[in-house]
Order: C-alpha cells, then structure tokens, then sequence
C-alpha cells in the first residue's frame, strides 16, 4: 500500500493549513500587493525533478513561505485594486474544503444527488436574491447552473443560441458561415473567443459602435442586423454586457432585448462583475430589461465573496440547452436520468465532470445572509464614490467614464487640455499624455503599496481603481490615492 | 462592514472542517455506498429562500450530516467500482485548501507569477514521470497545462487542430463544413462533444471500427481518410484513446500515428483513465508510439490521488496552441507578456480565469514521491487482476474484455451459450442474457455495499468494475464479488 496520509495526520497537517491560511490573511496587509519577480524566478527555486521518495510535509508547508508567498500576486490584499476583484472569504474557503474532502464527481444527478439538488436550489436562491426573471428558476422553465468562467457561460449561451438558429442542424451538420454574433466594442474579450471556440470566426463577430457613456447604441445594432440580414446572413447571438470590463457600462437592455424579440436571436447577458450589484434594489436600475433575455451571468467570484471558480448561469428554457449539449453513450445511462425527473449537470456545460462548486456558495449564501451580501457590495460602492471624489477634487486628474459601482476610471489630463493647437499636435499631446498615465501607474504598482490595471478608453489611455476585496476599507483607497498623488507630483516634478 | 469571518473564526470553524472530513473518511466503509434518496428529496430539506440575515455556523456545520452526507453517492468509499475512480487524498485536499486561501486569480503570469511557475515545473515533473516525448518539455517547444477535464483538454486539441487545418484562417473565417474528425467507436462521448463544440457537427466525425480487442482499427482509419479525401473533405484531427472508457482498450499508436504523420493530421492522445499507469515502467507498453502526438492528456483526478478537477494536458508545439486561443484586450496587456518571456496560461485554455490547482498536484507528487504514486497503481491492478481470476473461476461467469489495469468487465454467461439455435432465438436469448446482467447489478448495487456501473460492448450488456479509490483494498473486491456471486445466486434460483 503506498503511504496515504492518515486521518490522524491530516487532522495535523489540516489543523496547521488551516493556521497558516489565517495567518496569511492577518498578515497580508504588510506584503507587498505585487512581487518583485523577474520570469523564471519561482521555478528556479524548485527542484528539477519529483522525489522519488515522499517528503515530509513540514517541508511542503515551508515552501509556502519560501516559494509560493513572495511569488504571488495577492488578490486579496485590502490594495488591490486592479481588474475586477476576484472575492473570496472564510465561508467559501470551507466550503471549497468540504468539496474537496468529500471528493465527489457530480456529473450526473445519481452520482451526487445532493451536490445537483444543493446546485438547483442555491441557485434558485440566487435568482430570488437578484429578482431575476421567474422563467430563470428551475421551478419555471429555466433553471440556474455553475460554470467556471463567464468564458464558459458564453461559450455555453453561444452554443444554445447556435442550436437555436440552426433549428437542430447545427448539432449534426455544425456551424454555418452565416451565423453572425453581436455585441458592443466595449464588451470582454471572452464573448469574442466564445464565438471564435464556436467555430463562428472572428470576422463574423459585430463589434457594434457605443454611445458616450460606453454603452451600446441599439440603432447601430439594428443597423448592423438589418445589414447582415440584408447579405443573406443569419444573426444568431447578442451578447449584451451589464457592467463593461473597461469601464462597467450598462447596455440598455430593454430596447436591446426588444430588437432580439424582433429579429428572433438570442440574447446572452453577461454581468460577470456587476451581476452581483443586483442584491442591492437601489442597483437594481442596471438590470431593468433582463425579462428578454435567454440567458445570463454573473460571477459570484468575482465580488459575491465566493472564491474562484463560480460563475452562476441561468437559462430560460432549460430544454433548449441540454438539447444543445447532450451525448449520452451507454456507460452514462441510469434509471434517474431515464426517469427525466433529474438534471443532470453534465448537459449544462462544456466538461464532463464536475466538482460540488455549489457548497461555497450555499456556505458564503448562509453565513452572509442577503443582508451581508448587501452590505458587502454597499461598502465597495461607497468606497469607490469617494475615491471619485478625491480625484474629481484634483484638478490635474479627470474622471474617464461613469462609474455607477465599484470601479472608477480617471487620467492625467492632458498637460495641454486648454491649448488649442492643430490636430496633429493633439496627437502629439494625446501621447505624451498617455505616456505619462502610463508612467503614473508603473511608479503607484512599482511601490508595493497598491496595484491598479489600465485600460484605453476612447483611444486614450486610463486608469482603473476597482474597488472589492473583502479586506479594503476607505482607508486603502486613501492610501492608494495618496500614491497616485505623490506620483503625479514626482511627475509634474519632472 | 459586513460580517466577515475573523482569522479567529476562521481557525476554530476550519479545525472543525478539518476533522469533520477526518471523521467522514474514517467513517467512509460504513456508509451505503450509494443513498437511497429520490428526485427532490434532499431539495425538500433546504429552506426556499436564502436566510435574510447570517446564520451560526455550526447550523452549517449540523447541515453537513443532515443533508449532504445522506445524500451522496460516497465515491472515496473503498466500494465504489462504477465509472473511473475520482481520487483524492490528504495532500491534495490541502493543496486546494490553500489554493482556496490564497484566492489568487492566475489568468496570466503576472497575475500570480508562482501559481504559473509552479504550474509549469509540477507539469515538466510528471512528463518525467509519465517519461513523455521530450518535445512535450515546457523545456522543449511543448508545455504542459492544467485543464478542468479531459473534456475540455480534447476541445481545446480541436481548437488547435482546426487552426492548423484551416492554416490560419479558422480563427477568422470560422469553422469549414469540410473538416472532419476521427476516433474508435469506443472513444468517450467527450470527443463527439468537442467535435459539436466546436461546430464541425456529429456527422462529420467518423467513429473507426475496432478490432476484436476493442481498439482502433488502423486499415479503417486509413480507409475513412482515403474515403473523406476523396470526396473533398479535410481531415483535421485523430483522437486516440489509451484506456477506453468501456473496457480500458489501447488504440495502436504507432500504426496511427504513422498514418496521421502521412496525412498531415492533429493527433490527439486521451488518456484520461490509463495516463496515469504511466508512472510505472511496466505498463508503458500502453504509450508506445506517443511521439508521433501533437497533444496528450490525462486526469490526475481520476486515478492518481488529486482531487477533481486536474486534468494533465501537454502539447508538442505550444506556439500553435496559444495562437488559436489568443485574444489579448488592452486591459489585460504588461510588461511580462509584451517581454515573451513568461506563459500566460489563459492562452492555453478556453476560460479565462484560473484558480491555482497546480498547488494540489505539487503537494500529492511530494507526498507519495514516484514511489508511492506506483504503489498506488500497482495496487489497483494487481486487485483488478485477482478480481478477474475468481471471475474466471466462476464458471457461470465470463471476461468480456481484455483488462490490462484496474478496470474488469465480465457478465454472466448467456444461458444457453452451448444452445445451437438459430438466429432470432439467439438474439433472443441473448435479450435474456442481457436483463439478467442488468438484473444482477440492480441488486448488487441496491446492497449499498458495493457500487459497480455498466457498459455495452458488441452490443452486449456488461458490468464494469473499476478499482482506483485511494482506500480499496483487496477485500473490498472480494467483498464485492461476494454480493455479485450471491446475486448471481438468487437469480437461478428464480
Ligand atoms: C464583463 C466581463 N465578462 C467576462 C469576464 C470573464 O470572466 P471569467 O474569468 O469569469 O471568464 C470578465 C472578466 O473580467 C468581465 O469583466
Ligand atoms: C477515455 C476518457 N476520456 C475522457 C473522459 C472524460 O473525463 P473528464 O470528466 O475529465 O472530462 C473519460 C471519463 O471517464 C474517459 O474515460
């Protein structure tokens, strides 16, 4: 027998990951947010080749402190700032743990049927807590799943969509080149490489052109359906975002979803990070028109305080998904799914196996309460609100685009706002600026203290402060301006 | 400030997971295998909503034994035999759990540079271990990569096929209705999945015959090219299995991977079973020809003692992988990526984001060491293998297929095998056959004493049993003989 690990010891080594993880946390405001590693740096502190014999695990837990923590961007440090966050919390820890110690494999109802019935309901929960549509809940014709990404949502969404279109064909006789895929310039890369996956090309995807505030300009929607149609093609999918990566825009979704009724498409909503605003009525607005959609997401890991990966992906009609996605061979077959009062997970999603995801949510959803995931997006919003603040206080700093949640976009003006010289000189000065934004955030992230990400916004260049970490407190964000201040000051300096 | 759990709750709630696991597992072998629950019977013991407020934790805890447990199908119980095993292990629960702790998000390298580096070393290790075709290196022009699946290890091969198929112009002209596919008729409904995923539709993929040992045919294969050539078709990508999911049948990989050198075809290995006997000299026989593969992957997670989801996948050419998948937004643009320096696995795989699993991988391979990983191989086939003497013994009972690792599929007899009867009788009789099969392993597994699923092979009805979960020891499988013989017993006597 090899030498498994006995209960014993992992009640020991448990106990101590356990410690340590806590720790870590207690501790994480004293790390730098971002390491200062050169490329290979980490592999160079392992050995080129597996034991051959079993280590003890004093060394394993010790390699924690000496490679992975100052190899690590930490996520969670209260200075994060960058992206979108990607939340986790001790309920989810747990959870995720009691996942792994039961070590099933869900795939189909009968072999984890609480880990599906746990799934459908938490889930149903869920869309209680946003006020989803009713056709979303697996009481009605819908019903909610995990998937690991927003990627995989829209790869999912974009599959169904493609049955849809195809009337059935596209299952047997794949994809044709006339299928077309919508959504707006600002929406994340992920819905591009959904199609691209989907065999739909990346020429027959529709960037359609946004309005001021970043978001989707239904008349050029239209426009682009009409012209497609026009030339024989067949719309297939519209993909409209709740919540832009670059600057969290919201797509109006009820003369959007009024145009899909019209032209007969379907009508994706991914809200990967806003999603989770939805627990808040006064945030509610940003949702107003999702009774025309098919199908929508959001990530719970991203800002609902439960770890990665947990993407909640809800469906109207259920049957059209699993009619997408379904092959049953032989060795799969079982008297519960034959007796079609199951779901099975499988037929919901892209993989075969799956893990029990549903217990970090359901722990998060119960350790929370609706209150607690309240206050939790309340705190980060207000958080975010003031930071806004302080830079519309700033005269050298604008604000780059709305920021109803927790993110904020805002630059160096231009040196030269006031100046009124030629257009190839803007563009001169429309660099040097960008440059300059450019600089400002390498010396804010090179400093340890904080870390935020950019984006280009208009064709300019501009930074993203996003606020969410369950750690971050206003005095992060203050902490975090002062930074960016005493850069710009560094900068203006020369 | 919502209510966060404190370190301090952390460490008290998380000994208590901790142990509460320790306990489950100790109790394991006293648990029906599989629970008696119908259809919405653990749903009804959940309340409808999500609580308005949070709740006490040791409700949580209480839910765990009163929900969760009775409603699982136990597969680290030491008499689980359905399907493939889905290990896990001391280490690997722990490796997650600190995964889950750090809650770092390494969609590209500089997101979480050790999450990466570590990735790519663990990946390099087992190639060794597995003793892999040089190119498939991270050293070499290959890399490995960890996936969710085998599932999505064989789309994510598709994608990289189609690319290099279409040289090129897949990614923006989409899928050809030309491409074509090609696996065994006993390869796993994943591959037909991947296929449709990919929109190259179920017709278009060509299930080779097999031969009496139930592997690829490789004058079919040839046959199929030749016919799809002919006809003006573009043969894109061979899948061949290691390890069928019926009966654990080895494709010929020299032969096809001769003829896929020929014809300019993607060749995919699955192994997402057998891979890991790989780590035993003894039984690399099964990989011979692997370095005519473009990609191979295999699960950790199913027979080598990591928890789901792990699944091992590598490349001959990485450069051709993350072409296919790339997508780079500005707001995910750095320094690292622009420097060609570092992997950014998001390229590498179909989500975005990524949790660092390669933590539980690092922490199982120094636990066992090689050595303890071929111990536990080496223990399920050599408890596989007495399991099919005393089949053998059993004069009521057949082999039904060749079982060169852990996997056995026998059936009773037909009762009248010796009967000369003509045909219609014949397929009566073997109807007969077949419901007395299905008959044994309903009562079997009704015991809750033992779990075993089944398969159909040239047409026949047949029970599998699969040894794999890091507990079983031999008199678990002769307990499960026991209750078969017995079964079998009741069955003649009326
Ligand atoms: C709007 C939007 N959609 C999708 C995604 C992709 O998220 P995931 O990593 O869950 O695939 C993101 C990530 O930031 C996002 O902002
Ligand atoms: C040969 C083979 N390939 C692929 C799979 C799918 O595995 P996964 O759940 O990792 O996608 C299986 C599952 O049993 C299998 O046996």
């Amino acid at each position: 027998m090899a030498a498994h690990m006995t209960p014993e010891e992992f009640r020991r080594y448990g106990h101590e990951m356990v410690d340590w993880i806590a720790r870590y946390w207690e501790n994480l405001e004293n790390l730098p947010v971002t390491p200062d590693v050169r490329p290979g740096e980490v592999a160079a502190r392992l050995p080129e080749q597996a034991p051959e014999t079993g280590e003890d695990f004093t060394a394993v837990l010790a390699d924690l402190d000496r490679v992975i923590t100052p190899g690590m961007a930490h996520w969670q440090h209260p200075a994060f700032f960058g992206y979108f966050p990607a939340n986790t919390s001790g309920p989810s820890v747990l959870g995720d743990l009691v996942s792994a110690g039961l070590g099933v494999q869900g795939m189909l109802w009968s072999t984890g049927p609480a880990a599906t019935e746990v799934e459908t309901v938490v889930l149903d929960w869920l869309a209680d807590l946003l006020d989803l549509p009713k056709r979303f809940r697996s009481t009605s014709s819908g019903g909610g799943v995990i998937q690991d990404s927003a990627s995989s949502a829209a790869l999912v969404a974009t599959l169904a969509a493609l049955h849809r279109a195809g009337g059935g064909a596209w299952r047997t006789e794949g994809v044709r080149r006339e299928y077309t895929v919508y959504t707006s310039t600002q929406a994340h890369s992920s819905i591009e490489k959904a199609a691209r996956i989907a065999g739909i090309g990346d020429r027959n995807v529709r960037l359609v052109e946004v309005d001021e505030a970043y978001a989707m300009r239904p008349d050029a929607l239209r426009a682009a359906l009409d012209a497609d149609r026009a030339e024989g093609r067949i719309p297939a999918l519209v993909v409209a975002t709740i919540g832009t990566t670059s600057t969290t825009a919201v797509d109006p979704l009820p003369e959007i979803g009024e145009i899909c009724r019209e032209y007969g498409v379907w009508l994706h909503i991914d809200a990967a990070y806003a999603g989770a605003a939805a627990v808040c009525p006064e945030l509610r607005w940003s949702h107003a028109g999702l009774e025309y959609a098919d199908s929508y997401c959001f990530d719970p890991h991203k800002w609902l305080l439960t770890g990665f990966d947990c993407d909640a992906f809800w469906v109207a009609d259920r049957a059209e998904l699993v009619q997408a996605l379904t092959v049953l061979p032989e060795y799969l077959r079982n008297a519960a799914t034959e007796s079609g009062e199951v779901i099975d997970y499988r037929d919901w999603q892209v993989p075969l196996g799956r893990r029990f995801r549903a217990l970090k949510l359901w722990f998060v959803l119960r350790w929370y309460g609706a209150e607690g995931l309240r206050e939790h997006i309340r705190s980060g919003v207000a958080t975010a609100q003031r930071f806004a603040e302080w830079v519309r206080a700033d005269e050298r700093f604008e604000i780059a685009a709305p920021h109803p949640f927790s993110l904020v976009c805002f630059r160096l003006r231009d040196s030269n706002a006031s100046d009124d010289s030629g257009a190839s000189d803007d563009s001169d000065a429309a660099n040097d600026s960008d440059a300059a934004n450019e600089e400002l955030l390498r010396r804010v992230n090179a400093t340890g203290q904080a870390f935020l990400t950019h984006t280009r916004v208009g064709g300019r260049y501009v930074l993203r402060l996003a606020v969410g970490a369950p750690s971050t407190q206003e005095r992060h964000a203050a902490g975090a301006w002062k930074l960016i201040q005493a850069a710009a000051d560094d900068l203006d300096a020369g």
